[in-house]
Formats: structure tokens, C-alpha cells, sequence
């Protein structure tokens, strides 16, 4: 299933310990796609676990690339983040040189998504390393969604909040721009009913952290998700 | 005539004087399109001034973005650069930010067109203002092409000497890997013969300097570049 389709996806973090009874819920859930990626502690090992587990089964797997020591082959799609609200060249397209110079010639190109990252919440670890430390206005959201569509013409602007739930009228303007790219919303979804919420603004939402303190109520998003209709 | 079919174009800077007689022998010389550009000292005086003295003429017009106060209607086109080896994200995106956050609800995007800069020469104005002060090496300059052709699905990678000219083998390793992303190559155009070589590899050739030193010479780089098939 394409990643332009996805409407529900779940983040696993391979730095973190999951069952195997847990993987297999999550990859029969009906979720659209996982997503293996994280911020800290990314190994080759971490990823490859991961992927052998989960591969068996039939939902499409993303790798989304912060360390180009941890990329294997295997996955369906590799999603390239570049931050772009960092304050330092580095993450907005600095690793991606590193990347490219080592990876370039053998990439297969149609696998490949950049995701336009513009982090909201500065206390996270993602905010801390990319040195993304001002919180962005709804003017800023909505001049980085353009940027996006327009200046970079990237398939993915994401709006991370990474661990606390985003103001839905924030994620809207970003959403009210956008024509081409993708929306996809990340972060603080612990509820069916903000899983339907933030689907009712953005083309996808991401389930990270509580698929590793509930994950019941990590399942029960992917119903409310594809209960609500998609935005244009 | 659509940029992305321009084989010859002329740059003109803003900040420099010209005569009439030498703006019409330049607009009717048969070139492709006019870039109105620079780095230093960029007022919108100088870019109405150099607008009114061309717009009578049918040769396309491009404002490349430098100053955001010195950005008005009734161009052609409107070329936004985006440094991609500046040290400083201000060159890749932040002004960029900024001027989205000020123009973004009115932009007509089918008129804009992101370049890709690779700045070649650390000794030029515009690698001093941004920061691009190490020289890119081969395989740089091949990983920042594949950036702006699949990263950032950039219509134009730029090449830009400033004042040197290029090494044809490091332009021909660029377009190498280029199939969409048009290849501009710009920098240190004397004569005919280099305008001839450059044009054998890169898209778009652009002529700047030679402009205010020698005229006559300018002007042969047109047929000169006209002559040449261009590449795939």
C-alpha cells in the first residue's frame, strides 16, 4: 500500500523492547504501515531486529533514516527527514550529503520520501539535538507547510509534537495550505478520540509512545483513524 | 519561453550601471531570458529601473531572490535560491521562511522556481555571505545534484563558478546523475569557445561578468551556445 494512501501508521522505536505478541497485533491491527525510527540509540542491530520480526507479515514497512550507519535494505519505503525549522544545517541537509555521497549511487529512488519536518514541541529530544528550541507560530507552520509544497516540493510536511497532543487549529492552517504534499500529524496521541481528531485534519497520523504504555488503547486508534473521513 | 527550455540566459545585476544601448543589444541578441541578480547592494530602485528599461522588450524576465525588499511584481519568473553547502540554514531556507511568512498568500507558484545552489568558488562574494567557504569536491558536487533532483525535487541545480571559470569534468559528473533537475551552470563565461563547452554539458548557461567588460564578447556567447546540442 502506497505511503500516499497511508491514513494510520505506528511508529516503533527500535531502541525499545516489544513482544513479539505485541508486533503481531500491531502488524494485523489493519494499521496502513510501521514506521521503524527514532532518535536515540538508533543501531543497525535495533533496525534489523525489527525488520526480521516484522516482515513476515504483510503491512508495509518504513525506515525513517537519523543515523546512516543504522539503513539496511529491506524496507518498503525509506523516509528521509530534513528538519525544517533546525538551527543547524546539518539536519536540514548536512547527514543527507554524508548519505548520499555513501548511498547515492544505489538508491533506489522511487522508495525514497523526504519528509519536511517542522518540530513544535522544544522540550523533545529531537528538538534538543536539531537545536529546533523556538516554539513556531501559526504564521511559521503555515510559511514552512509552503515550503514544503512549493520551495522543496517534498511528498511529506510532518508536524511533530513528539509527546504532547498538537492545537488542532495550528495543524488545520498548516493542512489549509497544502495541495500536493502530504500532511502527516505525529505526536501525543494517546486516545481513539484524538487519533480521530487529528485524522480529521491530516492526511496521516503517527502512533508512537503509546503503543509502549498501552497498547490497547495504541490499537484502538487504527478503527478511529479509518472512521473518519480523509481531508482533501 | 519557459525556463526549462532555456538554453542561454543573461545576468544582470542591479547594482551596476548600464546603457540603454547595451540592455537592447542584449535583450535582442536571440539569449533565452534575462536573470535579474547579485549579491551586493541590491535595492528595488535598481531591480524597477532594470524592469522598466527591459519590459519593452519580448525576451523572458527572471528576478533571482536575493533581498526580500527588493522583490516586486512584473517579472517572468521568480528563481529562488537555496545554498545547499552554506554553513548557515539562513542561506537555505530562513530568509526563505521569512519571505513566505510576508508573499506566501500571494505567490503565483507556477511562476517560481527553487534553484539549488552549489557555490564553486570559496573567494566570491555571495560564498563569503553564505558561509560555503570549502571548496566541493567531486563527489560533493554529485551528492548535492542527486539532493536537489530526488531530496528536494529542486527544477534547477545551479553550478555557480562567480568569477572562475568551471573544470568541464566536474560540471559533466553533475550532469551525470541529473534526468529531471535542469543543470545551470554560471561563472567566469569570457568567450564564445567557454560558452560553447559549458553549454555541451550544463542545460543553461548564463552569462554575467563578461557583460560589463567586454560586450561584444558577451553577445557571441549566444550563437556560440545556440550552436551546441544540448545535452539529454
Amino acid at each position: 500500500m502506497d505511503y500516499r494512501t497511508w491514513r494510520h501508521a505506528f511508529k516503533l522505536d527500535p531502541a525499545k523492547d516489544i513482544s513479539d505478541e505485541a508486533l503481531e497485533q500491531l502488524a494485523e491491527s489493519g494499521t496502513d504501515g510501521m514506521i521503524i525510527g527514532g532518535t536515540d540509540n538508533i543501531t543497525l542491530e535495533g533496525v534489523l531486529d525489527l525488520l526480521a520480526r516484522l516482515r513476515r507479515y504483510a503491512v508495509p514497512l518504513a525506515l525513517e533514516v537519523s543515523d546512516v550507519d543504522a539503513v539496511t535494505f529491506g524496507f518498503d519505503y525509506y523516509f528521509i527527514p530534513t528538519v525544517l525549522n533546525s538551527t543547524d544545517v546539518k539536519w536540514m541537509n548536512g547527514i543527507h550529503l554524508d548519505a548520499l555521497k555513501e548511498f547515492g549511487h544505489m538508491m533506489k529512488w522511487e522508495e525514497v520520501a523526504t519528509e519536511g519536518y517542522c518540530i513544535m514541541n522544544p522540550e523533545c529530544k529531537a528538538a534538543q539535538l536539531t537545536g529546533a528550541t523556538e516554539v513556531p507560530t501559526k504564521e511559521d507552520v503555515v510559511g514552512y507547510a509552503r515550503m514544503a509544497e512549493h520551495l522543496f516540493k517534498l511528498p511529506i510536511f510532518y508536524l511533530e509534537y513528539s509527546g504532547t497532543y498538537g492545537d488542532p487549529k495550528l495543524v488545520s492552517a498548516a493542512a489549509s495550505v497544502l495541495d500536493e504534499t502530504r500532511l502527516v500529524y505525529g505526536g501525543g496521541i494517546r486516545t481513539a478520540a484524538q487519533a480521530a481528531e487529528m485524522a480529521s485534519i491530516a492526511h496521516t497520523v503517527v502512533i508512537g509512545n503509546v503503543i509502549y504504555d498501552d497498547l490497547k488503547k495504541a490499537l484502538e486508534t487504527v478503527d478511529a483513524v479509518k472512521a473518519v473521513t480523509s481531508p482533501k
